[in-house]
């Protein structure tokens, strides 16, 4: 039997026909144009999910159940977007809105958590704990304790980026100022990186934003390769962000495995072999096991495998 | 059927006979003098506890395990102290050394997760998830997901007293900086109140400390009370730090209920009222239920409860 995983993004809808393994068998997306109404939506992703069953060679019979992987904040037990900014939604019974096109179960997710949970099936398999974080346009993650989601009492919780790194620092999305997502974010690497390039004007970030036309999340990490002195320390002051919000949530959670994915994350070794140094010298845990921090392995179709693993968990 | 609950501490080993409500019947301490060898402070440990049920007018047939709350990382399956730098501790076996001399289950559990589940048997009732901070000479912690301690797949976790403040801030006690507890503990706020002091001689708490011979973390909570400014900027810059760690926390764990305890946690709705304030303004959950922040209420006598309980939680 298998199981749909539809990701809801603000740019694209995503499904896949997965395996109980966790393996995409077929997947396709379409745009979402968020500015649509949100049946119009929903009806999309009920088309796309039925495409992709299709096109797989498979038929809606072999399959157990949907899920979907949301922005913001769900109502789990009556499948509900409570409230969404990105993809602006307020209380929208989506599982119900979905059902009148596929008669099958419907299961919400939150869309980080359904990417924790991908992360999870692929690369955190057998551990009890697992933290997946994603470094981004913001600074999201998931939490899995004892094989399942941990999102607290409420459904509100594993929002990482939303530690303080900074006591009064810069202001932040969510509204308070010095969060993690404001300095390890890619959008905050981005300004570190402009900053940097504005006092150093001879600095081969300027060079290379001329030629790529744009400013990325790579521009330092690129620059940095071929010995740039500011990038250098563009990239290593944000690596220095990154793996200190690692420490933090660690020291709190000890989890087994944490995974970092999000566009940065295929930096890999770059970016993992100075936090696992800062982690050695920083982790108050001095005496028992220590998480092991990894790049994720999914990167896109983490939410996909996600859902469906979602749905999954939701039958059981 | 009752529990022995002993709190081992660095001044005083508390132990008292614990009903299944988590009613302490009797309770007796006597001092740790920590210096000793440990095996001498484990035949402490027990001859307290039979002195305990003896007075207490019950017998050890009636007690069905042993809990002992130990500070530092603990070894749950063994019974060892894996390691602790308050009461030296390497590898300490023990469980099996107080089994020497009482020939019952013995359990043993972190001090800080002992108290958080003692605080949960008495103000967390019936909640799946609760997190307990204490503002003492660091900032400790426990957390209880699912109604059980959680304390990452080694042991070392739910150190909330580490998690990053201020990125690259004050020296912080376990060799980071920035540290949640280098500007949240009762030490931080005596080293902020000794600040302010010299910087306004004319302060009421340079008289107050003159009078009490010390200076503590009352004097600036106190001072305030009558009007004092330097003692009321001290106060309410110590109580936002509280408050934003705190915000940290739910913004990871969303827990239905966080208690704080410790000393100044006796400064009830003088310490609450403002955090509750701060966290409506910058908790990250807009549009689901609210953890709800209380004061603890067991303070002194948590330990033993919440050692009995994790007898309790060891035998089943």
């Amino acid at each position: 039997m298998y199981y749909i995983g539809i990701d809801l993004g603000g740019t694209n809808i995503a499904a896949g026909l997965v395996d109980e393994s966790g393996k995409i068998l077929y997947s396709d997306s379409l745009p979402t144009m968020k500015e649509r109404r949100w049946s119009e939506i929903v009806k999309d992703m009920a088309l796309l999910a039925e495409r992709v069953v299709n096109e797989s060679g498979h038929t809606l019979a072999e399959v157990k159940a949907v899920g979907i992987g949301c922005p913001g904040t769900i109502d789990k037990a009556h499948g509900v977007v409570v409230y969404s900014n990105n993809i602006v939604m307020h209380n929208v019974p989506v599982a119900d809105e979905f059902r009148k096109y596929i008669d099958l179960p419907v299961f919400l997710e939150n869309d980080a958590n359904a990417a924790a949970l991908g992360e999870y099936t692929t690369c955190g398999n057998g551990t009890d704990s697992f933290v997946f974080m994603t470094l981004g346009t913001g600074v999201g993650g998931g939490i899995i304790l004892n094989g399942k989601v941990w999102s607290g009492f409420n459904g509100a919780g594993a929002e990482i980026g939303h530690q303080t790194l900074v006591f009064g620092g810069k202001p932040c999305t969510c509204g308070r100022r010095g969060c993690l997502e404001a300095y390890a974010s890619v959008t905050a690497l981005i300004e570190q990186t402009k900053d940097a390039m504005e006092k150093h004007p001879q600095s081969l970030m300027n060079q290379w934003a001329e030629e790529h036309q744009r400013v990325t999340g790579r521009t330092s990490f690129e620059c940095a390769k071929n010995g740039d002195a500011a990038a250098i320390a563009v990239r290593d002051r944000y690596i220095e962000y990154v793996a200190e919000g690692i420490c933090s949530i660690i020291n709190v959670l000890q989890p087994e495995i944490l995974a970092i994915g999000g566009g940065i994350s295929r930096e890999g070794d770059t970016l993992l072999e100075p936090i696992n140094a800062y982690f050695a010298e920083n982790d108050y845990n001095k005496h028992m096991k220590k998480t092991h921090i990894r790049i994720a392995k999914l990167f896109g179709d983490a939410g996909i495998v996600g859902a469906a693993k979602a749905a999954e968990a939701g039958l059981s």
